[in-house]
């Protein structure tokens, strides 16, 4: 059983610390979870797959860093604190160095973020991972996609457009240092969870931005039964990036080329004042890009102006750019 | 969007019925969820990979079922009650046919185990299916693998090796109508979730039969620190699968072939009459196989003499038999 999926699952995944509230953690038929008292449970799960999400080449310590990342920012969304998780992992074949790394990834993000990994399944196959992720939220405090109300503001908590320009320069093979940061930004991008927590009770809608601002904006809006309106010129872009590509192909990718993991959300009117005292007292930040409106659809303006702009987010059924 | 990853999901995996429990389903970042007070949560994870764990023309409302099903068979292991589950679901081409077919059988595992699909990921690639099960199970009162003690009375809840032989015959492609019921165990495999239940404060330890009863025997020896002594002509063999392929043969599926997701359990003497009780009035049965003994190996009995059997369990990272 020296290669088995056993040995596998147990030397790479069973010496980590547990959080206090895993009653029986990895090497039974299921994990034993203790949720808070007067919380509900956040689930959410995410599958990565070789060539599709990422470069068959990649660091395995980046991909488990980014695979635990973009699940921690399904998280974030609903305001969830991050408990547990489960990894399935499919292998082509058993290389040691690379679940050593690999294992190193997940170590520190599961160490980083505070979420216990819980269990796991090792199969033979084309490599994917498929990791579900466990949160907990105070009862009625979580978030969601279908609260927007006309009048709210629109925000997101951090510049967009990095990740998309990152995964360009890698596609273009960049090797100048000044790609670097926008690629690291790719590769580790960091879940919005304090922003997430700290906007329960605030926020009327949340989501993360996976595909693009343009594309998932339409899904608050489709959820709420709404329309947006958003001011192009206050999408926060990288002065760097403008720097680089341009003013308009960084709002290209802000727009379109997801995997910013920055938080999405609305806030009514009146509560505009509790989000200011809440970014002040927590460190987190906030740029207002617009308001919702009446109807079914975004209206991107320029300075006053209605601008036209291509609303492709990333479709994993399309072909990759 | 209309072959895209969101029109999917929402298409073949919203329609359901959901529990009362889930406050937000499908659609959101994330599920949230209502555990109920004094329960712990039990969580799994299987893969099933095309080529690996079914064959790529499985018929997919069968292949839908079985995914659920041998989670649930985790959860059953573990004593614990269905609740909610997300599907992973990897692609390589959108079948609108075949995803109908696989949505029918989701939907009717959904049905009749009283688990809500609450959430999904859907990616291009080739096809593997992941499920994380979700159930409830009053504190303290979970099975588990760690607790066999010596001088413990070793049961399974039904004849094993039915499966094994189903896939053989798949592999054979055997065609005579005595083979179909070994291959409906095969591919329709119905977790024992009333027994695990009914087994809580009874069993010492538990888990659910996939590898095989070899292999699997040994995970509860290994996580208990005992061994075993199994009396061969106990161990529960279909009459009609022994006049296919003799006696021996069916020894050896129900030894090595796995997958028959019946449950294994060790009873303390002093509880082997609640055990008769529970069985007398719940409708379960079980099969006294042996007995737990000091040691850390199995050792196979027939006619009260020892014999030696190949321990050899099925393991994904072997060849494909």
């Amino acid at each position: 059983m020296s290669t088995g999926e056993f040995s596998i699952i147990e030397r790479f995944f069973t010496l980590r610390r547990n959080r206090k509230d895993v009653v029986v953690g990895v090497g039974d038929d299921g994990a034993v979870l203790a949720v808070p008292t007067g919380h509900h449970l956040v689930v959410s799960t995410d599958t990565l797959v070789s060539g599709t999400h990422f470069f068959p080449d990649i660091d395995p310590e980046k991909l488990a860093f980014k695979t635990v990342a973009v699940n921690l920012s399904d998280l974030a969304a609903m305001g969830a604190e991050p408990a547990w998780m489960t990894l399935a992992i499919t292998l082509p074949e058993i290389d040691e160095d690379w679940l050593d790394e690999f294992a190193k990834g997940l170590e520190y993000a599961s160490d980083y973020y505070g979420v216990s990994l819980v269990g796991g399944d090792t199969t033979r196959g084309p490599l994917s991972l498929t990791v579900t992720i466990h949160g907990t939220v105070p009862e009625g405090r979580s978030l969601r996609r279908d609260g927007a109300k006309i009048g709210d503001w629109i925000y997101v908590t951090g510049a967009l457009g990095d990740s998309g320009a990152g995964l360009q320069a890698l596609y273009a093979k960049e090797t100048g240092a000044q790609w670097q940061p926008f690629i690291d930004r790719h590769l580790t991008p960091k879940p919005r969870l304090a922003a997430g927590i700290a906007l329960r009770g605030i926020a009327t809608a949340a989501m993360d931005l996976s595909d693009g601002l343009s594309s998932d904006l339409g899904h608050i809006l489709e959820a709420s039964g709404v329309g947006a309106q958003i001011e192009l010129e206050r999408v926060p872009l990288n002065p760097t990036l403008i720097e680089l590509v341009g003013r308009e192909q960084a709002l290209q990718h802000a727009l379109s080329s997801g995997e910013d993991y920055e938080l999405l959300f609305m806030v009514s009117d009146s509560d505009n004042g509790a989000l200011s005292t809440m970014m002040a007292e927590t460190g987190n930040q906030a740029i207002c890009i617009g308001q919702v409106v009446a109807g079914n659809s975004i209206t991107y303006r320029q300075d006053s102006e209605v601008m036209s702009v291509a609303s492709t987010g990333y479709n994993h059924f399309e072909e990759l750019q």
